[in-house]
């Protein structure tokens, strides 16, 4: 059965976000000019070969500690999305 | 008030993602056999500042279409994450 795992990977709070202010800076020179802070982080969206939820989900977090994730500088979360048959 | 709105914009269905498919083939030589497919997609936290949760909201969505969201190749999702005093 395949599942499918959303993971989100935001930098640790604290952490300077590059991207995040240049987006800003440009969003406020286009004139968006109510908005205060803008941080980017990555939205992965897996598909896994697996008996059972749980299995899934072990895996997924076991590629984000293995490469998907940058655990001095990254946070992330692992969730289910839905199930359907192979 | 400062608003907290979260944004997911990932390819459209259809559209090569070769970052993923990059992803994809790194997990399955680092030894993740049950990895089907993976898709990466950006996951953008704003600050906005907005008297009501409508305005946040609408303020969202028009700098996704001016800017965050190349609108011919990639979705997006607008979510109000909650509300906190500035």
């Amino acid at each position: 059965m395949i599942h499918h795992v959303t993971v989100l990977v935001f930098l640790k709070e604290g952490v300077l976000d590059t991207q995040g202010k240049a987006v800003l800076s440009v969003l406020l020179h286009a004139g968006h000019s109510d908005v205060r802070d803008v941080r980017i982080g990555k939205y992965i969206q897996l598909q896994i070969e697996s008996p059972t939820r749980e299995e899934a989900l072990k895996q997924a977090n076991a590629m984000c500690e293995d490469l998907l994730v940058n655990s001095i500088i990254e946070e992330y979360t692992v969730k289910l999305r839905g199930e359907e048959d192979a």
